[in-house]
């Protein structure tokens, strides 16, 4: 009599081709499945506690006002602009490491930094947020007076609207997902819902735009939506549990969640009602989108559904045939991610990856699929599905969209290939 | 004819003693409420935009690899031990000043430290971690092996059983959240299920215990049940996105969430699967609780439903009477907080507190409620119900439970006195 096939025998077989296995493999099954779990050491029962570590032979380092990483650690850094001229020093961006990462959380340190003249250095006892335009009642908030207003706290990610622009250029980059998609980081926001203070300045019920402007040496300017500022907008005063840091817009930031990046205006000091967008140099000359028949398309604002494999990912060797974990980020700026496929075989088939909990809306979600390696070589696809319905694009279809070499919100899905020597790199098609 | 109530009136309306209105007052009706919302300033038309601030009339900083907070915000630090005589340098806490942050998230810099003997610097590419005892194979595992294995990402708070200890001295103590409760923390942690590690070496499936050891220069070491092993333990390698930091057990520690911080061994070199406690150090002459009867009760593990008001809080002055937020944070060892319960009138009446999503299993939860405050003498307190059904005691409750200044586990409810002046003071009753 045959013996029937267990749930483990069935879970452990492939769901989509080149050997990627259902979502629920671990979940279900455990792992203890000889020639699949990663290789382990059989240990020599001699070598157990036979020689304590030498740091267990003396005493460790005392306590420290604010904590900092390993230097054992000391290349998670983030990945800084390379020669740049004098002039410029200021201007550009630095990137979050994805690859050195795990989870969802950026730490303050490794938040990617969209500078346009370097990061101001604001007295938090003079600066002030005004509100004015085409309202009843002008208003001027100080920091103290915000914060005695109602808090909100919730979990979003940032992208530049620029992110991984380089994937748009006829060469391929071969960079790591940091350097690629580096313009991306995810955190924890506090601070003042916006419509609590339009409101109360009495919003006119007409306006259709609001100005916002930092206090920084470019004096950023961006036009955003009535529509946006009273929905989900915050006036952000603490990232990640403490006071927003300088880089991120100390003392106060506009978050716009789901938001291309450049509106999210840092060090925040005005916001004017408006009739008409402003047409500002950062929605016109740059954070516009350069169309196929020569005209550019100005304020797509919102992020659209998109995902990464960090896990194999450029920079990474493959140890041999057997067991990997293929993880990554998903996220869309329109709300909830509600699924992220993944594809061993160049897009012809496709395995639901598990999502990690808690799924929040324009937040980070953590993707992971197992996956058995047989050494050949494969190529490596994910793409999210959000609760919109809306859905990444192949290269080529996001594209044609597009004048040739426009970058801004690459969304397309990626393609990592792997080669039977287990190396990895970028590829197109 | 008499005009009828709106939602804004009734939410308008406390809902509890001494102004405490509903939680959904804000969420519902908005904030233009004339003299409810904080003082915010007329602006002088002339005023606006008259003269830019002189961070716009300058470049800013340039970029950085690893960023730090404001150089304005160089309070928000740690609270590390005063007075330590020498040979106790690397012994005691640091603790999270809970008063200087908000939201749920505690950046990896004001993680809370409970360290024995110092922090060990622990070469990643040495350090091993063996599983042996009841085990049918013993194995040892490098971080690289480790890496290979499906990752969890999940977020849970940390607590230290001695946290808020203080409260139970004789003398109430007139201090800071975070100087009283600081021994508190929240992370997103990533690692790899412990169970899926005992799987491969073939736990004893009749083991009801397991030694967790640290390398570090007190060897710490704990008993842990393998029914908690077996559930949602985790070998923790990323904390907040980035390499867990040395403070918190780098290159790995042991995540048991909800249990008392002690357990969660940093540093973890070594997990014997064993037939009985050991009955060690920590869980002898510390971390066991005095009872009445003149015994100890030991591996009492879980940390109770708890909850701290931190806004208004000990060190912060009321500014007249008018509208307030209260806010603080809550969090069970045994899952998710259910409710979070606020009385302004020493808990003859309580209002519900808003909680603020996603609410997480043994993670922190941030609670707010809207309150009018009248400038009379007030006594507030919160109370946390947890998914179980457990409730927090008042002071005289769970204190009976104990020998007198027994300090591990406190939970009890706390009472905030606010004068007339607008001072806070902690009190007993």
């Amino acid at each position: 009599m045959a013996k029937l096939p267990t749930l483990q025998d069935q879970l452990g077989q492939p769901v989509a081709g080149n050997g990627l296995l259902h979502r629920r493999f671990f979940l279900q099954t455990g792992a203890a499945i000889a020639g699949v779990a990663a290789a382990s050491t059989i240990a020599q029962a001699e070598s157990i506690g036979a020689g304590s570590p030498e740091t267990m032979l003396k005493p460790g380092a005392g306590f420290t006002g604010y904590g900092v990483p390993s230097h054992w650690r000391n290349n998670v850094q983030r990945i800084v602009p390379q020669n740049v001229p004098p002039a410029r020093v200021n201007t550009g961006s630095s990137r979050t490491p994805w690859h050195l990462l795990e989870g969802t959380i950026t730490p303050g340190g490794l938040h990617y930094v969209r500078n346009h003249n370097g990061t101001p250095d604001i007295d938090p006892e003079k600066h002030t947020l005004t509100i004015h335009g085409m309202v009843k009642q002008p208003l001027v908030f100080t920091l103290d007076t915000l914060l005695r207003y109602t808090m909100r706290t919730e979990i979003h990610f940032m992208e530049c609207a620029g992110n991984s622009g380089g994937m748009n250029a006829p060469q391929v980059p071969q960079q790591t997902v940091g350097d690629i998609h580096g313009l991306l980081s995810g955190s924890e926001w506090t601070g003042v819902k916006l419509s609590t203070l339009l409101d109360e300045a009495g919003l006119d019920p007409k306006a259709p735009w609001i100005l916002a402007e930092g206090a920084d040496g470019v004096g950023m300017s961006r036009s955003v939506p009535v529509w946006k500022a009273m929905d989900d907008a915050m006036i952000a005063l603490y990232q990640n549990g403490e006071p927003i840091r300088p880089e991120q817009g100390f003392p106060m930031r506009l978050l716009l969640p789901g938001f291309e990046g450049n509106t999210n205006v840092k060090w925040l000091r005005r916001l004017k009602v408006i009739d008409t967008p402003m047409h500002t140099k950062d929605e016109t000359s740059r954070y516009s989108e350069l169309m196929p028949d020569g005209k550019a398309r100005q304020f797509m604002l919102q992020m659209e559904p998109k995902s990464m494999i960090v896990k194999p990912s450029f920079g990474m060797t493959m140890r041999g045939p057997g067991y990997y974990e293929i993880s990554g980020v998903a996220w869309s700026g329109l709300g909830r991610v509600a699924k992220v496929e993944v594809s061993a075989d160049g897009g012809k088939s496709w395995a639901e990856a598990a999502l990690t909990a808690p799924v929040l809306s324009k937040a980070l979600t953590r993707f992971r699929l197992p996956w058995m390696w047989n050494s050949q070589p494969v190529t490596l696809m994910s793409r999210t599905t959000d609760e919109k319905g809306l859905v990444q694009k192949t290269h080529a279809e996001w594209a044609a969209q597009y004048a040739p070499r426009q970058g801004f919100h690459f969304n397309a899905i990626q393609r990592w290939a792997i080669a039977a020597d287990g190396k990895v790199s970028n590829i197109y098609v």
